[in-house]
C-alpha cells in the first residue's frame, strides 16, 4: 500500500531529479537549496537558479506538510474540523533569452484525517514568442503520456489547462497551455498505484521537454524589440499569477510561505498602457494565438 | 442642490488641474489623453504621461459611468436590482528616480436609484527610501486638511490608511500610508456639499504635495543600488495592487476597463527570492518601517 511518507519521499526524488537535468542543461547555474519548516507541521526546501547561462530564475519547490486543515478549505469542502497532509512539487523556469518559454510544472497529493485525498497538477508552457512547430512537440509530448495511462486525459486535461491558464481581464491564455487536473480520486478505471504512476510521470516529463527546448532554442538569436516583448509578456504572466491563479491566492491568503509561494514571478516584468503590438509583427502573431481551444497538435501557421 | 453631473464636472476640473500641474512640474512630459466609451453607459479620459523628466509613468484618469448596477455590488449591500452612477479621479505616479516617491490618489462618488450615495478617496505615499521630513510634511499637509472639516478625520482617516494599504503577505505597509476614507455619507455634523468640498480639496491637495517633492527630490543623486530597490519596491506595489486593492480586484472581478485599472502598474519592476535588505543600510531603514501605527507627525529617526 502506497501511503504519503512513500508520495512525498517520490516526489522529493522527482525535485532532485529536474535539478540536476536543468542544471546540466543550463550548464553554469547552480540550484541553492533553500529549507523551511513550517510552524504548525512540516516543511520544504525551495530550490532557486539565478542567472544561469539560460535559466534567469528558477525554483524547483518540495513541499510535504500537514497539521489541522485551515478553516478556507473545511469552508470549501463543506467539512467538519480534520487534519489535513499535503505534498507537492513546484516548478516556475523563466529564462534569460525571449526565445525561450517560460514553463511551469506541478504535482501535487492532498490527504485528509476524514479520508478524503487526491491528486493534482499540471504542465504549462508560455512562449514569448509562439512557435507552432515547438507547441506541436510540447502536446504531443503531453498527450503520448496522457495517452498510456487513459485515452480520455488529454482531452480533458488539454481543456482544463486552457480554462484554467487563462487571464480573464485580457481575454487571452497566460501561453499555449498544457494539461492540468485537480482533485483526482482512484476509481474503478484507475487504481491508486497507476494513478500515482501518471502523476509522477507529469514530474519527470517536465525536463525532458524543457531541456530539449534549452538545447534547441537557447542560442537563437535576438535584440532589444524581443527584450521589450519579454518583459511585457512577463508582466502578464505577474498579472495571471497574482489575479487569478487559485494556488498562489489561496496561499496569500492562508498565510502561506510568502517566498516559496512568489517564487514564480519573473526576474524582471514592465507595463506600458495599452501596449499594442504592430500589425501582422510576430509579437502581433503571438498575441493573437493566446487563445483557448487552439489545437496545437495539428495547427497550421 | 448639487446634482451628480456637477460632481462629476467639477472632479473633471479637477483632472485637467493636476495635469496641468504635473507638467509644468516635470518640464518635458505631456499627458497623452485616452477618451473610452463604456458600453452599458458613460466612459472616461484615462490621461498618461510616459518618460518626463520626473514623471517615469503617470496616469490621471477621470471616469463617469452609470447603468445598471453590476450583480457584486449588489450582493455586497444585499439590495435589490438598482441603477448606478459612479464618478472619480484616480492617479498612481511613479517617478523615474527611486529618491522620489510613488504616490497614489483616488476620490469618488457612487450613488443609486435607490437614494443610497457615498464618497470615498485618499492619498497614500509610497517612498522608494522613506524620509521622515518628507513623511513628517506629507502627513501634516493632510492633517492641516482633515482638521479644517472635521476634528475627528485625520486620525480615522490615518487608521483606515494603515489598515487599507497592507500588504498582508508580506506583513508591511505599501509604503507611509496618509488617509482613505470610504462609504462617506452627510450627516448633521457634516452637510453634503461641505462633505463634497473636503473630497474636492484632497483632489487639489494632492498636486501642491507631488509638485513640491518634485522640486526638492527630483535631483537627488543616486546609483544602481538604488535603481535596483526602487524596482524591487515596484514589485511590492504591484503585488499589493494584484492581491489586496479592493478597487482593483473589483475593476478585474466585474469586468472592468483593464487598461485605466492597471495603469497603476509600475514601468518596471524586479523580483528576487528573499531578498533581505543589508543590516543598517538605509534600505533596512525603509524596510524597518514599513509599519503601521507610527505617528509620522512627531516621528525622530
Amino acid at each position: 500500500m502506497i501511503g504519503k511518507d512513500k508520495i512525498a519521499e517520490d516526489f522529493q526524488a522527482i525535485q532532485r531529479h529536474i535539478c540536476d537535468a536543468l542544471e546540466q542543461a543550463d550548464g553554469k547555474g547552480k540550484f541553492v537549496k533553500d529549507s523551511w519548516k513550517r510552524e504548525e507541521g512540516g516543511g520544504g526546501m525551495t530550490n532557486i537558479l539565478m542567472d544561469g547561462n539560460i535559466i534567469a530564475k528558477g525554483g524547483v519547490a518540495f513541499s510535504a506538510v500537514h497539521g489541522p486543515t485551515p478553516d478556507k478549505i473545511l469552508q470549501k469542502l463543506q467539512l467538519d474540523k480534520a487534519d489535513f497532509f499535503a505534498t507537492g512539487v513546484s516548478i516556475v523556469i523563466h529564462p534569460d533569452s525571449p526565445m525561450m518559454p517560460i514553463i511551469h510544472m506541478n504535482i501535487r497529493y492532498f490527504e485528509m484525517s476524514n479520508g478524503e485525498y487526491w491528486f493534482g497538477g499540471g504542465i504549462d508552457l508560455t512562449p514569448h514568442y509562439i512557435d507552432p512547430q515547438d507547441a506541436k512537440y510540447f502536446h504531443q509530448a503531453l498527450k503520448d503520456l496522457c495517452d498510456r495511462f487513459h485515452p480520455s486525459y488529454y482531452t480533458k486535461f488539454k481543456q482544463w489547462a486552457d480554462d484554467y491558464f487563462f487571464i480573464r481581464h485580457r481575454q487571452e491564455t497566460r501561453g499555449i497551455g498544457g494539461i492540468f487536473f485537480d482533485r483526482l480520486k482512484a476509481d474503478s478505471d484507475m487504481p491508486f498505484d497507476k494513478l500515482f504512476e501518471f502523476v509522477k510521470e507529469v514530474g519527470y516529463l517536465f525536463p525532458k521537454i524543457y531541456t530539449y527546448l534549452m538545447n534547441k532554442n537557447a542560442a537563437l538569436p535576438y535584440g532589444t524589440q524581443e527584450k521589450v516583448w519579454q518583459a511585457i509578456r512577463r508582466g502578464r504572466y505577474v498579472e495571471f499569477n497574482l489575479v487569478w491563479d487559485a494556488g498562489t491566492k489561496f496561499g496569500l491568503d492562508t498565510n502561506g510561505r510568502t517566498e516559496s509561494i512568489l517564487m514564480s514571478m519573473p526576474p524582471q516584468a514592465q507595463w506600458e498602457y495599452n501596449h499594442v503590438p504592430a500589425e501582422k509583427s510576430k509579437e502581433a502573431f503571438t498575441q493573437n494565438h493566446l487563445k483557448k481551444d487552439l489545437n496545437w497538435l495539428t495547427f497550421e501557421a
